[in-house]
């Protein structure tokens, strides 16, 4: 071993939220979860107000949550979808989630994916993106998200990733003002806003 | 514990290249690091021909390598820049890298970063990046570098991260093609290119 190793461990709670064994048919289905989590992340304060999960499409059943994790696990990029992802591949045993297309997979973001999140769509195979919150009810309560290419949706849909956004939107708009008026720790690096 | 987590961990081989008493002095000393980590991931056969280095700007000291390990530990994100980030905040014990400007860091990435880790930049809170082999060099060996803004020298600039392009190019592209020649392992998620 080379000693050089770090860890993302969600925390406790999560358990309290997520089942593996439900049935969680439709995308709003999908989103209360994503949503759920991200509240759970406000309430327990361990972390930014963002949640993520991914889900056999066949199935509808969970593969892997994510919470955003950045401040307490002093990483920058342990967003909520970053964390889904590796989780997935851990439980799952493989980097593909969606196995070369055979196991359609779908990724619930309670809020629009950052830049670098939007980057990581694509590796991570799977073929479907449903978003709560968009771009702007994040940076509406001081969030930044990055600079994304002005058509990101057309270029995912063009590697075959459809994209559909304002899922329970409400919700994960409540989510983000809840962080902000429960006084949750402003997180960033470079001396401007913050990263979602 | 909620018995939910994953970790990265550098292969053993890795710290017979790095040396954290070293200076590193010109960014040329700095990208031979990158090259000889990618150099190392592809002899080694431990992942994908990428290899990352954070310094801190003011003592030309390694904070943290980081290699491609998507492959071998199951995990789409793992590229060389979020594996250095990562356990650059591990080490450091922060996520901001850059200690909010106080501790300049710079990034040095063997292959232009992809979108996902282009993304990643300003979350980590370095402030300067070199790179060696630009994006048509990874293209030109199948990797897929994902969708970024056309501008996005521009937008890293704005956010205060310099960039500085070609630095020891020919080694970092020659990494490249020994990977192609040796049979590397082609990883893909979307049936299309590969991911750099």
């Amino acid at each position: 071993m080379s000693g050089l190793s770090f860890a993302i461990t969600l925390p406790t709670w999560v358990r309290s939220v997520i089942d593996f064994d439900q049935v969680y048919e439709s995308d709003e289905d999908k989103m209360d979860l994503a949503n759920a989590l991200a509240m759970g992340n406000v309430a327990h304060q361990t972390g930014g107000p963002f949640g993520a999960a991914i889900f056999e499409e066949a199935t509808h059943r969970l593969i892997a949550p994510g919470v955003n994790l950045v401040v307490p696990q002093n990483n920058p990029t342990a967003h909520a979808e970053i964390v889904a992802m590796g989780l997935a591949g851990e439980l799952l045993g493989r980097y593909d989630i969606g196995d070369d297309g055979t196991k359609p997979a779908v990724l619930a973001a309670s809020t629009e994916p950052c830049a670098m999140c939007l980057g990581a769509v694509p590796w991570s195979g799977v073929s479907r993106l449903i978003i709560g919150a968009r771009d702007v009810d994040a940076r509406n309560v001081g969030f930044d998200e990055g600079d994304k290419p002005a058509d990101w949706i057309v270029s995912l849909e063009a590697r075959g990733i459809t994209v559909r956004q304002d899922v329970q939107r409400p919700q994960s708009v409540l989510v983000l003002n809840s962080y902000l008026s429960s006084g949750g720790e402003i997180y960033n690096t470079d001396g401007g806003a913050d990263d979602a």
